[in-house]
């Protein structure tokens, strides 16, 4: 059974019979090819070109195939192409010739649009969950190293104190904005090709606002040329994936120095790490290397998915059978990182004196240099003369905090008194909104809580 | 003159200044440098870490610069090492030892996302008035072809006649979706770093919502330490730019095959075409194929700016100094692309005896199989039976439309009274909303444009 | 059973296992495993670790289990964690402890290197058998078309008249350098990695020349920390795969343009093409147009895996357990891809009244130009003359050829004698080496199934 | 003056002339263009098409304009759209209507074509001068720590003991194969397009083994059309190019660790690293930051420069023009960042002292085990009595190697006397070819050596 046969003559070479098939890959659509041809059903019959009786007869034996399809009892076959071949023969198995009537004033191109983009929608959900559930994890954590600090970093080079929260925290901003796209990427997907036909409509006059309602799309899509060989929401979805995929992988290049041996910051759970089959003594931080490492193959998905659809004439062409390939490995490979993460990120312990111990006196340098400030030095001065105090200090081996007294006198008088040098004093300092001094910490915590809670309602508003 | 000399001994080794200056990348950055020095001194006046009136001072300098600047009478050193060191030093020269001061409270890090930031606005800004230019540009050519046939393809082969206004439609629609994916990052690009320090944030009470407000942002960003590392509104941009040259190139691909002779569907302006050396009868569609290979590279710039933020641990990395060639690369070609077509879209002439010949009788087949629906038969032996008929008439060489009427009925009794088979009334018989019909067709081309004035009233709006 | 055990304590956790597993990923690569295997406990042997007899058993057992995996018997199962796992627990449960001594002075870092390496030159080596397999394809049809003319197409528009077969063997032409680079792949994955332990070599004197003479390599890896974390030969395969597929997407383009409806130029067999579910008379060009799409895909694959490697610190990393789903991915597509052209293009058909008969009079601009430099007149002047003919005749509607003679003379006195306008006479008048000159076409087809012939020995001498 | 001006009515839109100008690009092409254009010259007067005299004319005037190109004299106008026009206008200055000749029997396909492998060719050289040095730069750094020892990393944890000089080493090998690539991309790059004309061959009997013989190649490409539209040696450089970048950002980011406050292991040379303008303590790794940073942006240059060529029909289409921009900034990228390597490892200094104690007692847990293996245990069971050891001491707070020797003999007899559990005997045992044992590093080092001279006078030799 073929639903194109018409015009070609004569069987199909079993190389381009596996060749051209889509079904390893359009399984994963069933479930929505089955509701969006029960939508179709109700259309016909409200255009009477079914009888009320035949669409209700469909759509009893469509959810059954649904059924089907949910419990695995559905049967795959190498002989039928794609999806919609699948639950066609299925539907004629149960409901005779009246199958037959169903594809009227329908094209497989706005069938499969519609399919792709229900999946799609269903995906963006899923993420939005996964990325509030990653960001409590964040959170809790934040809450058990509130005020307790670690070297910041730029450069990888020890910059200025920080709280460990306060790092945290800059996980949990990153996530809210791919939580943003995702939702933007939703508001763009819910539209539905339906109605549009082969490319320039149907010949029967089907209401797309309720094909759009039946099968759950906000809107219908206005230009049915458009409608069939779209793929932005495709697109999008997966460049928002890669760059959520970036911010993992930023966390896991972070877990990965922090849980060496010489950094030393962050344990890793037992029951997330493997080990060496030469080695005996060997954990691995393999979670963070594989996100690291999957995050490269997303790139490249979102790379593929723009070259496929780049140069292409309008309208539906073939090519676009490849899109899925990158959009599941993409979908996959994201949700799976959220979920290890979800669930691996209340487990990290922070060695707290660890992190406390390796902030070296170097980092309240800027501390210096605004104490001079306050008292009137330029801070291009003061910058030169605290310069010259490091040099010092490292040519001599001490700390910056052991200088002599009359060394630094000498340096600067305004350096006769010294402010508190130490990493506590140096974040309390701090004066800015969205700095690093404890109670600010501790007011960004308390207001992203409330975020994530509120956007965690506005989802499950959500159908 | 450098701002870090501090704790670097000796001098620079000459390749290592030239490998790491930024100059010739942060010339573009230079006004909105200036802007957002000019409130940083605002700024350090309200916390009273210098007077008003030396703020005044310096505010003037850096407004007379910012002139310089404008006018192209700012002289840039190969001896600076980036763009805040040229205002700095020239700050100096206008208001000596005061300028020492400006620094205070702040990082290279805060102030380059800040003017990295600002120039991704007006370059967003630019794009989203030259995506309603353009879009104006193909709503003006549909007007002229309101209601002329051409053919309809799906995989470049004829499918169904439509309305050549209904085809251009379609790139409406996708630079819509654009233009909302570019509003979007520019609500997310509108946030201000300023006041997050080196990452930390300052030690003096400087006011962010201050900063913001007079730099021209609408809110500080939440943490500082994703405020310096932040580089999501970059990688964005150059995403949703990428996209819309995906579609810009399905365009120049259409145009490029339609204005070959064997299509001969489309004139392309002299004025926009170019020949070749060698043979004289040549006219080349450039425009089309260099949008066509700009867009590759732009592909090739989103895959950069990700693997770019990939990988790099916490916070600011010198990495990303090197985040503005893809930008500067992925702006102007998008810039370029969507300001030539504007210009060039005007000019083309569709040959539309040319696409109306050339409708081959066999795209009225789904009309025939749609005929067969009406009176009764189910649209799958409906595909059969004029799936038959196309084979007879290709395999005799005449017209779908030409075949004996005698033979159509032996096919089916319902082909006894035939529907009309013109493309003509083919166009009219679609029965759906955003469908090829002419009327409909109109009805979306008015919407379009009340659309597009409504966008633009929006973008004016905005500062 | 895990060979890792020793320091992590406790289980693991289920969501870990699942996203630590390479189970899946693992098992093409167990043939190999099972030979990597079988060299180690020779060298084992070798080395007095153990006995002659219990290497004898160790391999006599490894030899059964490559049977199990060649013939579908061997188990799978989810609780063993990668090939090695499951291969060292078959091998258990057939020598008992014997099993226990196999690991010594090895990795699976070195083991998983020599596996993909030798999965990679399989792969290479059919790849290199399906390119010659394509050529013969390409070179069989050309010899079907030795003089029959078509439009040559640069920015396709029509440019001169060429010979069909000129332009198969262009293809031909491209298949070769592929062909080359992969051979160059072939030799660079050709290299041991046997004996390199975790990455500072094994603490046993085992011979690595044995080792890698045992398992097919012709050499070994010069150093133990580059053997274990060089993934190279890799990459390059992927790019060579990449570049390659652009050949056949570049055909394929051709392809789709060649059967549309207007050029006409090709017929695609049947048995290669599918239809439309909604319109009854298509047949759509799918394999190309699923090569195309591919082809995108497989350059996502090269930028993933180039970003895969990128940044990773030495040694072996986590990461590198990724590099498997782009390596697949590409392998296959690209021998999917090479294999359905080398079964469809012996089915193409050249309309060759079609192709002759669209090869407008202006191809012939350039001859007429070459016909007055041939009288004397400078080549600039020649392109002026015959241009401002071509613009004549485009305004007078008429063929360039048809210009009524005393325009000729007018324009030029050389033109009062014309040469032959035809383009039979056009590809004849051909002067170079490699041209599209019928003889010098049928020489280039000659000499290129001699070279086909050539490499198909090579490949035949290869192991 | 343009060259093509022929059946284009009308002057070009300024936006056009700037869309489409090329001269940006190409006037990196100028030297090679006139070289091309001098061996075109002799190839017509040897087909008696212009006078011996005339092409010594043409040679002559052409050596001049190289000669200004050379120094800076020559001028570039916008009104001229690409270098070929530039070069032929300045020669019509010289030597009249003479000029007007040259052009005969070429396109500027072929010649483009040409003028770009050239270049190709001579980055290429360069590529490969620049990796011997940067080897020679590794190796010398390699001879003065040729038995110091530093901790070996996998997954970033602490392995085994390793020798500096043998990690230097494993970059070495890498280089070697990047120069092996190049090599290969040298000798697909030596092939000649000239006499390919526009696509077809051309009109005139121009003898192509000359064309190329002057021009510095070593032999034509076959197929005409193939020649126009092959781009392949440059995507194949720029992908060599990717790849030789990943190899230096692998040893980038080994040093931004290495030099990391907490490893310690490397300072990196005051010349080569920049602070901060905040904290004056500063000291950053700018170097292999960017390196990083442009391994990123040169692996974007590969899927652009592949995207760029897929999807193009036969032959030759304006797309390429766009293919210079991947090409030289991925040319300029590698070659920055090797000279500026080569550069800065003779300045690297490692603490030796540092290294030495930051290997962990736990790196010599396979030492145990392999003594357990030599007392006849089997590896398995041995690694399970090491792992054991490891958890146990681990929980005691203990080196490895302090632990109670009744409880090492209680764990197995074999362990009742034991081997010496120091790194510099664990480097000593290790008995594989490509070790890290030192003798076997300083044969390693001395081959490599060896290797890089003959490589060197291979170049030498090499035009």
């Amino acid at each position: 059974m073929k639903t194109w046969q018409g015009r070609i003559a004569g069987g199909s070479d079993p190389l381009f019979e596996a060749f051209n098939s889509s079904v390893a890959q359009d399984q994963r659509l069933a479930p929505y090819d089955v509701r969006v041809s029960g939508a179709h059903a109700r259309a016909l019959a409200a255009a009477d070109l079914i009888s009320r009786e035949e669409a209700d007869t469909l759509v009893r034996a469509l959810n059954e195939i649904g059924e089907e399809i949910a419990t695995g009892a559905f049967t795959w076959r190498d002989d039928l192409e794609d999806v919609h071949t699948h639950v066609e023969s299925r539907l004629r198995e149960k409901v005779g010739d009246l199958a037959d009537r169903l594809h009227t004033g329908r094209s497989r191109n706005d069938q499969v649009a519609a399919d792709v983009r229900l999946l799609v929608k269903d995906l963006t959900r899923q993420v939005l969950a996964e990325i509030l559930s990653l960001q409590r994890a964040f959170l809790d954590l934040a809450n058990r190293y509130p005020d307790d600090l670690m070297p910041g970093y730029t450069h990888l080079q020890q910059a200025q104190p920080v709280v460990i929260a306060h790092v945290l925290l800059a996980y949990v901003s990153m996530l809210g904005r791919d939580w943003e796209r995702f939702r933007d990427v939703l508001g763009r997907t819910d539209r539905s090709p339906l109605g549009a036909g082969a490319l320039s409509g149907a010949g029967f006059p089907l209401d797309r606002h309720v094909l759009a309602r039946e099968t759950g799309f906000s809107v219908p899509i206005e230009n049915s040329v458009d409608a069939v060989s779209d793929r932005d929401f495709l697109v999008e979805f997966i460049q928002a994936a890669a760059l959520c995929m970036t911010h993992l992988s930023r966390f896991s290049e972070d877990l990965i120095i922090w849980s060496s041996t010489e950094f030393g910051f962050v344990r890793l759970p037992d029951a997330f790490a493997s080990g060496s089959s030469m080695m005996p003594q060997k954990k691995n931080p393999d979670v963070p290397e594989l996100i690291r490492g999957k995050t490269a193959l997303v790139i490249g998905d979102a790379a593929a998915a723009l070259t496929l659809v780049k140069g292409i004439p309008l309208s539906y062409n073939k090519d676009l059978q490849e899109d899925k390939t990158p959009l599941y490995h993409a979908a996959d490979s994201l949700l799976a990182s959220l979920g290890i993460l979800a669930a691996m990120v209340p487990h990290l312990e922070f060695d707290t004196a660890r992190t406390r111990s390796a902030i070296s006196s170097y980092t309240l340098a800027t501390d210096l240099a605004d104490h001079l400030v306050r008292a009137g030095v330029p801070f291009r001065e003061a910058h030169a003369i605290v310069g010259g105090l490091v040099q010092e200090s490292l040519s001599r081996g001490v700390d910056l905090t052991d200088l002599n007294p009359s060394l630094l006198a000498e340096a600067s008088p305004a350096l006769a008194s010294m402010p508190e040098l130490t990493p506590e004093a140096s974040v309390r300092r701090k004066g800015t909104a969205g700095s690093t001094h404890p109670d600010e910490v501790a007011a960004q915590v308390r207001a992203a809580l409330l975020h994530v809670d509120e956007r965690d309602i506005w989802l499950g508003g959500r159908t």
